[in-house]
């Protein structure tokens, strides 16, 4: 399974919204072939393996397929996978994560068992749910699944007093938010983002997949001249804004911008909880928020955000008014404060990462 | 040595500006008599150790010692160990920590080994000497450690935009820093943290000891109502102003208030250094800083801080006007941030404790 995993991962940033699988046929303790999805339209891992097999010239009968992901029972872009396997006189399934869809979970297996196959489940699950936590998301919601991510000092600082922030984690940290790039369908920020860092955001690992952008800007403050509306004929961007003006909204269509207008929320801001539902719609399964406060503010107030990365780097900026990773107006009761759940603790070099999802429902105690 | 440092630690608190110690006396792999250092002004934990072998009548002729911290051999409040351990008969001792004291360091050592007495160094030497960091550091420089204690949430607050700051962290963690009130000769406040928090910074745990309590208070702004005030002709508690105005400062002598007057900085505010040389002339070896964040920052920028505890709490409160940890003017560049070296990750409760030292040397890069 620990093999079918580091296969299923070559499929990352190119099946969305897909889930990343991977395949191993063994017989006598020997791998006898490997298989993964590869790309969302690509044949799945289950029938890659198999195809594998039959390239070499090898037969798989009465062998046994690991699989990180319960085989599919239906008809998609690509024929169920349950039959494939039962055709193939493969004896015994092994499995890692259950589908995670209510509706059809434990179907495949039920299908295969029919079919006299063996099937083991739970094979190294927590590994491969993690793998797949923004398919697992998706699948049943329809909305992506959004973290959010922000580096800070041990004092709790995204920039020093005079706005500066590049630095502030080490490479190792920046690294896996590129790899997460790559991970990740979209990437958000808010347009005083885009004002301050004039930001690209594209992936700069080699042969990554750029994310969809997406500018959260009610009043359309976005400069013609920013980075990511030079370049939105190359990469695909979304300013979202409550704006229904053509006149303005023009020019960035020009410039290869897709103007996306959202109602206002209560507060007369840019409708998250709407933006996501429509990017949901549209196969979007994940976005990852990369800045700034405000936006970050407004993402929890609206209760769309899933999972928190902090990033903590050991250095000490100070100053009164350099800004921390969360503003607008912000809880006045510690009690009312958005609690984190299932935290865990690493260091990325230098830096430490606390990542965990968040309790709305427990918020008020 | 396990069992020595478990001794050592019963002199915490009470053994202040000396070494917590602790020594076991062994012989054919069992216990046969045990020793710490337990007050200050009381036997050394080698003497006790000697002594309770004697009250019960066990002879320690040819035994082994086991002792924290490399043994003493000059005269002070109480004759040199050295001596005691040669006149026992002991014929080995095993030492955790050296002599910290450059001067000193292997003299106790060299003696015994002149006598005879087989000697083993370092075991268990990153456990003794991490138990007497506080001392490691008097003894050497004369000037008290000082920590700065900070707990925020992990969006880096340490109270809410409306101020409320009850509480950040959860019941162990704030259980460990009531355990370093009672470790720490002294306790150190801004005055800002005196007006908006009224604190009474004493220890709360079972015969605890209440820690010397210092309000840095260029100006005394002190209400003489305040909880501090109050309670002063109890609990031990210096006021550090610039003022020299003796009718300003009479009120706080009557209410049991020592008024210490320190000179400006190159800023105009309370000299730091010169605060602390003040204080380690009184033998004061340990100041913990507890608040604000204005106070944080003199002293970072006053280079008086040897370690940070920082405490980070699963919640994020937001707010762009909340305030974090480390205040004043901040550094404008992030290469100019302090750095945090030997960074260690832990949790206590549900809450992170980052610990590291300062490194002010290779600041600027």
């Amino acid at each position: 399974m620990s093999v079918a995993l580091r296969h299923a991962k070559l499929g990352v940033g190119k099946v969305n919204p897909n889930p990343m699988v991977g395949a191993v046929i063994v017989r006598d303790g020997q791998i006898i072939a490997t298989g993964h999805h590869d790309h969302f339209g690509g044949w799945h891992a289950e029938r890659s393996a198999l195809e594998a097999a039959k390239a070499q010239g090898v037969s798989v009968r009465g062998a046994t397929m690991y699989v990180t992901l319960e085989p599919c029972c239906h008809q998609g872009k690509q024929p169920p996978c349950t039959q494939a396997v039962i055709d193939s006189g493969i004896s015994r399934v092994v499995v890692g994560s259950s589908d995670p869809n209510p509706l059809v979970a434990g179907k495949g297996i039920r299908q295969l068992k029919r079919a006299g196959i063996t099937v083991e489940q739970g094979v190294l699950r927590d590994e491969c749910d993690a793998l797949n936590e923004i398919f697992m998301h998706y699948i049943v919601r329809r909305t992506p699944f959004v973290l959010l991510k922000y580096a800070m000092t041990m004092d709790g600082r995204i920039a020093t007093a005079t706005g500066r922030s590049r630095w502030i984690t080490g490479e190792e940290s920046r690294r896996r938010v590129h790899e997460d790039r790559n991970r990740f369908a979209a990437i958000m920020v808010g347009v005083g983002t885009v004002l301050a860092d004039d930001p690209m955001l594209t992936c700069r690992i080699e042969n990554g997949h750029d994310p969809l952008r997406i500018v959260c800007d009610g009043t359309l403050r976005t400069p013609l001249d920013a980075a990511l509306v030079r370049s939105a004929h190359e990469t695909p961007t979304i300013i979202a804004t409550l704006s229904h003006d053509e006149e303005q909204a023009r020019p960035y269509r020009d410039a290869g911008c897709e103007v996306l207008t959202i109602d206002a929320d209560a507060e007369g801001h840019v409708d998250l909880q709407a933006l996501i539902r429509t990017l949901g719609e549209r196969g979007i399964d994940s976005v990852m928020i990369e800045g700034g406060a405000t936006l970050a503010w407004s993402a929890l107030h609206a209760r769309i955000v899933d999972k928190i990365d902090a990033y903590i780097a050991p250095k000490l900026f100070g100053g009164a008014t350099a800004p921390s990773p969360v503003g607008g107006p912000g809880v006045e009761d510690p009690a009312d404060g958005y609690r984190i759940v299932n935290l865990t603790v690493r260091t990325i070099g230098d830096d430490v990462l606390l990542e965990g999802g968040v309790d709305y429902v427990h918020r008020n105690r």
